[in-house]
């Protein structure tokens, strides 16, 4: 127990410390979607090194990627001692709408608690834990028992297209024995949760065209098939909306059941479905059948328009008949979705339905095959252990309806159990305005990676 | 004739100079729908009064209203003169997508026999005419054979909010005996033509708003309603798609038949269906039930969508559930629809269909009912003279798909005969990148409108 004060001792003397570290680094913004920020992309992944080395990493480096940098570090305690890989992302979401936000997404800002800052809890908040929890070590007792290898990369945000290759590259530089992961939520607030599974995702532009130029939508409306209106058409037939389904032709084909137990433990988790709306602020949710919201959020692949552009979207009115007309659309997936099959049915789709007139372009932007890990591997049980040490509760088990592409990737390659050890809250906002870190979380999150570390060092 | 060679003699020693002050007008970006360009409102305004006074007005101001101002002129010839009001605008369309341009919007060029720039047609170069009508009876024979009165508003691209008031006001000073308006298109180069008919209009934006913020498409994707695909299942339901009509219910009560003349006459213009087809670059048209195209442009309503946003429209992706999606809709109107009665039936059918979890709201924009002269009448008659004589050829009776929200007004205040000597041609691309107008069309209009003014002097 004198071990454990320590730690406590220590991370709390550092508290603003590394509040303050961490807000030089959400200062960057390294949005890795926008050509124009690849200086700031390599400011925060050199800004990262140092940090790693102060911790007290032995060897680090940015490797150069097509795309943009990836960050490593290792710091190796003894042969004998077992290694972990702590994956995280310094590439953040763009900050837009940024009239949303109450204060400025780069200039990270405490209200109540809480880190508002874009990048806050989707990465770089929840990697940096794992950072301090080495330093813990080193400050408290000289050497941490377990070997460590840092991989941070810079486009996971933008579906990681570059890390495979460099992980493949580098396979023997990241050998370990597990592979741990904060960029996932807390089911509840003051509930330490482990995620066992994730969604994958298939992402596409779908971009419509009919006549070669804009026109007068008085003095051609009623000859010209509308492009905008065609594309609406296919969006919308898409889903059943008597069921809720996904109408795409065998969309659903290789989608396996819950587990009983499964739909059990999800029933006994806390989850106020009202509560839950009201937080939204919509009067009603989706359905889909009879599946509960967790079940659909967790278990079944949907069918999302990320965006629409089309025509004349400024102020007041232009009677423009658009040439084109323009959608994001992601689809998430579950386990055994293949995304490329899925694309190949939305495109099947899409040229089926689509009206004489119009030309339909499906340009396929990202692809990952949802992840699903073994819930009582001994690992993922010592991560509970520490868990419930960092924030003196029981974890509970879930899935997480979002995705990390990387998961896959490295299960694929190193095959080695993956601890998603989850820090941010059910509102943190990422990927949207007022994005948000529980300083609570943060400090806890560092002394659960210590407790983590010293679990895995006794297996 | 010797006046005939008079005017032509002047016309065509004139050309350079009339184009240069055209082009100097053209070159003030005077999109009325822009907040930002209120002063380039007023600096085309003040533009054309000293125009009217130079052409030979003995009268001129520009008023003001609650938008941009109303440019007034007056030649008095003589008491027992006829006296015609001629009616224009000077404001232009926004100039987007600015990439679409061969050449800067706002900087005039000539390039094969037409002059390109946003308001070249719609409608500087075409209500110029009428000053260089008056102008050339002065200059060749010292007087005019009819009273003029010039109403030249900045709003006809935002619907005409404010000139209906002004006209009223100012009633006394605008009696005439006709209406004369340069503002639509020739069926086919050098076929001269004159609109006796105009499609209404109701615009609207409507405002699909889900959860109370943008949200990550992973984390919630499945347990909420998204927006923009319930904006599109919206739209789609607007239109069947076995028959091509609008599904809007009681859309069609009021529509007016066309009368079999009509189609006859119709049926022998010179229209190339397939021609048509290859100008606009599609492969098919659309269709409603048995309707040919001249009737669907003409005679029918339409339901377009004009503008769509919704959530991340930037290169990449981003993986979000927006919270709001936005479109803007027009409807074409024809006899006698009643454009408040058309936005109620619209908006009951939205609220009828929109899903439980989204809040729509549509906002009015403009309005406007369609307008239909007696093609028989004497005034008519004489512009069709007047057209032979300045275009060498015989002119077609036709109608047009867009509006002019000022016409059916001056219809109901002044019940004076209307006369739409359009002088643009099919691929004007009014409303559209690369707006032009044909010199020919824009010197034989001057020589027409002349000629105009002698026949109706003749009456």
């Amino acid at each position: 127990m004198s071990d454990v004060d320590q730690f406590a001792e220590h991370i709390s003397r550092q508290r603003e410390k590394w509040l303050e570290e961490l807000n030089e680094w959400l200062r960057i913004p390294s949005v890795s979607t926008d050509p124009e920020r690849r200086g700031e992309m390599v400011a925060a992944a050199e800004w990262l090194e140092e940090k790693l080395v102060a911790a007290g990493c032995q060897e680090t480096a940015v490797w150069p990627t097509d795309g943009h940098p990836i960050v490593f570090g290792s710091y190796r305690s003894a042969d004998s001692a077992p290694t972990i890989l702590a994956y995280g992302h310094y590439d953040v979401q763009p900050e837009d709408p940024v009239e949303g936000w109450e204060s400025p997404p780069f200039e990270p800002t405490v209200r109540d608690g809480r880190l508002f800052a874009r990048g806050a809890v989707d990465d770089k908040g929840q990697l940096y834990v794992h950072v301090k929890a080495l330093e813990t070590w080193l400050a408290t007792c000289g050497s941490c028992p377990v070997n460590i290898i840092y991989l941070i990369e810079g486009e996971e945000e933008v579906g990681s297209p570059n890390v495979g290759k460099v992980v493949r590259e580098n396979i023997d530089k990241l050998a370990c024995d597990a592979v741990v992961i904060s960029d996932t939520s807390m089911f509840a607030p003051g509930l330490p949760s482990l995620c066992y599974g994730l969604r994958g995702m298939a992402y596409c532009q779908i971009d419509a065209r009919g006549p070669k130029g804009d026109l007068h939508s008085g003095s051609f409306g009623g000859a010209v098939v509308n492009p905008a209106e065609a594309l609406a058409r296919l969006l919308a037939s898409c889903r059943d909306t008597e069921t809720g389904a996904i109408s795409i032709p065998g969309f659903y084909n290789d989608v396996v059941p819950l587990t009983p137990k499964e739909l059990r433990d999800w029933g006994e988790l806390p989850f106020d479905e009202s509560a839950y709306r009201d937080d939204l602020g919509v009067a009603a949710l989706s359905f889909e059948g009879d599946y509960g919201v967790l079940e659909r959020l967790w278990a079944r692949p949907t069918f999302e328009v990320n965006g629409l552009l089309s025509g004349f979207t400024g102020e007041g009115s232009k009677t423009v008949l658009p040439a084109t007309a323009m959608a994001k659309v992601s689809m998430r997936l579950v386990p055994d979705q293949n995304p490329d099959e899925i694309m190949d049915a939305l495109e099947a789709h899409l040229e089926e339905l689509a009206p004489a007139g119009i030309d339909i372009e499906v340009t396929r932007m990202l692809g990952a095959r949802a992840w699903l890990a073994p819930r009582d591997h001994p690992v993922l049980l010592a991560a509970g252990r520490a868990l419930e040490r960092g924030f003196s509760a029981e974890p509970v088990y879930i899935r997480e309806g979002g995705g990390i592409p990387l998961v896959g990737l490295l299960d694929e390659l190193l095959g080695v159990p993956a601890v998603l050890m989850g820090l941010g809250l059910p509102d943190e906002n990422a990927h949207a305005p007022n994005e948000n870190l529980s300083l609570e979380n943060f400090y806890g999150g560092i002394a659960s990676a210590v407790y983590f570390h010293e679990e895995l060092a006794k297996l």
